[in-house]
């Protein structure tokens, strides 16, 4: 999984009709510290996380194992917010 | 999912059997106000878009999971045609 | 899917026992244009494509969903050959 | 599968229901030395490693394939404990 | 599929227990020339090469197509032992 901050939402009223309900979040990955990288993805939220939030992001088919995702043309989802990481870096 | 612009089409009329009747889109990636990234990729599309719209494109194993492309040969396909963004960059 | 050209073959006489007769193309990556990017696969052909060739390739468990391909251990296949491309680049 | 040092711990309260009591552990890819390289992951685990342990990362829908993580939304997960490497480099 | 030189092996005896007796070969992935590229990942051994041998590396799901790998937390199997490339670069 990649740690990600949402950083914003996509609209599109024409989309494959499974996806109809589905929010599709625009997420930024982040570093360990939550600073934010290049680069962003679009992900379905699984777990009602809102914008700011630092989330992590389950992507591949793996992103299809939630009640929300299942059988969807989904290649990420939003799996889980984090409260806080415990890092312990080699000195 | 990323976000792409379609800039073209690709036509073969020798391909696997199960792909006759399917649209091969040529979609470049483009950042978050629709300005191009380098690169492109090929994607059946799913929802019926045109050349020149901002799309999403589902990637992998999940790109099968649409009436269009179930069991076969296609491993990006376009998903949903993208109305709107709303970004909410940290500052 | 990607768009490249075959550059050449692989002989391998001991593998996997279920890729007995799959033919072992070496595909290098272009451009729009066709010119050959760095890098380069190594996929299965399903379609009779010829070295020299531009065609297309499938990659991921979707390079199984072949006749030619289903349930081995293949990573990409080559499902189409391009007859023409239609570019609209944004001006 | 990746080469990968264990360099922390994420926790997140809120998540999708069938991770509950998974372990989710910060990973960084390493050189064959243990050096340590840039980026990270966070993978589940399934071998019971601790911080600070070199391990190896299965990652995609091969990550679903252990007891503990089948069916759930989980793309990379640690399914070995490195004892030693032997690297023969071409001289 | 990717081409590379077997350079090692991985001895780990905590591992998930459906890998009991799968070879973990280091492998780096080399140019046609067989020169060394940067990088390198692990992947079980199917065909029974050797240190030092080019052979082809299937990963993701299809990594699991084998009678050796099925079901099992295995992103990336040996497949084939290379006995020569024919290439033909446009010139």
């Amino acid at each position: 999984m990649i740690l990600a901050r949402i950083i914003g939402t996509i609209w599109a009223t024409r989309k494959e009709a499974s996806l109809e309900g589905a929010k599709l979040q625009i997420v930024r990955p982040v570093e360990l510290d939550y600073q934010e990288k290049s680069g962003f993805l679009v992900a379905v939220d699984a777990v009602g996380a809102g914008v700011g939030e630092i989330v992590l992001v389950c992507q591949g088919s793996s992103a299809r194992q939630t009640e929300l995702t299942t059988q969807k043309p989904v290649d990420a989802t939003i799996m889980a917010i984090v409260d806080k990481l415990d890092v312990t870096e080699k000195t």
